[in-house]
């Protein structure tokens, strides 16, 4: 399995041993945990030699988030094609933009619907809570987890809020970095810390309630 | 230190020797982190036998979170002091109901720059992160979290809000369960997974964005 030099076949067999060693990742902390999935163990499972996940990657949680990035890559992918067909509109490839059908309420619950989707898919959510909870416990881990799972993802907000108050539909004075937390943490915390349990129901009523306010209008 | 038996002398021991426990118990974890933090650790630095901390808790999980739950409920009572002071009334003793001065808003500023104090604490903070990291792992020890910890303390949001509702500054047909989450979950995941810096300004706007809304009024 050496690819020595990058070459087009090398390359090909890389990006087939690349793919073998994330399902592998994946499978493993699915099955086994995070802590006791290994290099080797990964290595083992995507048939590839240990030297070759060392060339590529750091360390197992690089491995690991790198994997998970690909996955969610492919579901965004998926969630943005699904967003485009509703709104009768073509989905920009590799666009990950935040659907903008102009109705800010029904673009903001259906994306926190798919997000519920995927929280509540053990694919997902069992390597997603392993790299959450090392982030938390491991601080180096936990800037890696932010800076390339969590704050991209967040930034998709912060468009679509800007976007809104160029329509009017948001208070133009807001920071859209700390609005889009009032929809998006409650169901990071109720999944993350098992504080209740989660529903469309229950992500649609946090739009409502962060669009209109507690207070009575 | 063998307090065999429930009188009033051992009981006075065993009060002497939890306090100690507890100590312990939060310096270990500061010092050690979590994973390295022991029952036999605990037992030596609080100069008691081991036998000693297995007869009052099953876990060091357990040790943590009652040491974790009195040093919370100290504190508890000195902000609800310092907010009775602010309202000029009589604090009831053991009565951690938030402040009600009719002003929800400032009320609600004040508990949320109170956690913020707390939230950068070191003593609070590390064993707070510690036991956090290991429910979101361990999913026994995080059942315990939220039933111990986290939702009691969100209960006295509940209460709080529905004399809101009653008093007609909180919309009557709102969830306060879930209303709370647009202004307590946001603050908890910035501090537990890092993602951006917490002050009293930022709880402050918290508080507006959820009481008014993002949509303008």
């Amino acid at each position: 399995m050496a690819a020595t030099k990058p070459t087009p076949d090398a390359s090909r067999r890389s990006e087939k041993s690349r793919r073998a060693i994330y399902a592998a990742a994946l499978e493993l902390v699915t099955e086994a945990g995070y802590a006791r999935t290994t290099i080797e163990g990964i290595a083992a499972r995507a048939g590839v030699g240990k030297q070759t996940i060392y060339r590529w990657w750091s360390s197992k949680a690089d491995v690991l988030m790198e994997a998970y990035l690909d996955l969610a890559d492919q579901t965004a992918e998926q969630t943005a094609d699904q967003a485009a067909d509703q709104a009768g509109a073509d989905p920009a490839p590799g666009n990950y933009a935040l659907p903008d059908t102009g109705d800010l309420a029904a673009d903001l619950k259906l994306v926190l619907r798919a997000t519920v989707d995927e929280l509540l898919d053990p694919r997902f959510e069992v390597p997603s809570r392993a790299l959450a909870a090392e982030g938390i416990a491991d601080a180096a881990v936990g800037r890696e987890v932010v800076a390339k799972l969590l704050e991209p993802s967040l930034q998709l907000y912060v468009q679509r809020l800007r976007a809104a108050q160029r329509a009017g539909d948001v208070r133009p004075d807001l920071d859209p970095r700390i609005a889009l937390e009032l929809f998006v943490s409650p169901l990071a915390q109720r999944w993350l810390q098992h504080t209740a349990p989660i529903s469309y129901d229950y992500t649609d009523t946090l739009v409502d309630y962060a669009l209109y306010g507690l207070a009575p209008r």
